[in-house]
């Protein structure tokens, strides 16, 4: 990673550079309307703090955007009457990250559709337990 | 909603009524391997606390979510080297929520495909800005 870019447009937009609808701001977080909504009522949770990813945010502000994500979500479950509620983050380009800064998406679903299956196929046994005890030896050291 | 089913799965594995391979726990949270991985290295981060989305988890709950998802995302990345992770989280069944109790989904990404559309249509102005003011309304009231 070649290090936080402060020209990103969510940067430029908590610097107030570039115009933002923004649905609620507070100390640590501002929300947004993502302007290309995979849904009506799709809104961005961002913190102030200066990070690409979830591995650079701060526990203090990752905390923040939880709390803040919780209560905007319920806001626009209120608003769109959508039936799900589905939350997303992307770290990295390969998992679809286009903003180099952290962001929460909250998406109202009408519907479970065009997604990847989900709870669908079946993992080898022998493939969960490796990566269980792999994930668990890097946990502890 | 119909209220919390205590015979849900994960209700299960928290009793140790169900097996699961465990990766992480504490006295709030448990992260299991996705018995149905989306890829290799799919972790669930499960709250011990009985709540079927979102909007009845406790904000202690949450914020302990959020901080073990943070580490356990980081060693999942570890693990597989995966150049993305990405985090979902589903509320409701049209929003793909499979399993009546919060959880959170760590997905290794290798590449973006397969998913719907992500900051590729603009909405319509209007529109997001109507949203926009009735979500910030609905906040404040």
């Amino acid at each position: 990673m070649a290090g936080y870019d402060p020209q990103n447009i969510f940067a430029r937009i908590l610097r107030n550079e570039l115009p933002a609808l923004r649905v609620y701001e507070d100390d640590q977080v501002i929300c947004i309307m993502d302007r290309f909504p995979q849904a009506d009522g799709h809104v961005l949770v961002i913190p102030r703090e200066a990070a690409e990813t979830l591995f650079e945010l701060s526990e203090a502000s990752l905390e923040a955007v939880a709390r803040v994500t919780k209560r905007v979500a319920a806001a626009v479950r209120q608003v769109t009457q959508a039936p799900g509620i589905r939350l997303a983050q992307f770290n990295g380009a390969a998992a679809g990250q286009t903003v180099p800064h952290f962001h929460f998406h909250i998406i109202p679903m009408q519907e479970a559709h065009g997604l990847r299956p989900h709870g669908r196929v079946e993992g080898d046994e022998a493939r969960l337990a490796e990566l269980a005890e792999q994930i668990s030896a890097a946990l502890r050291g």
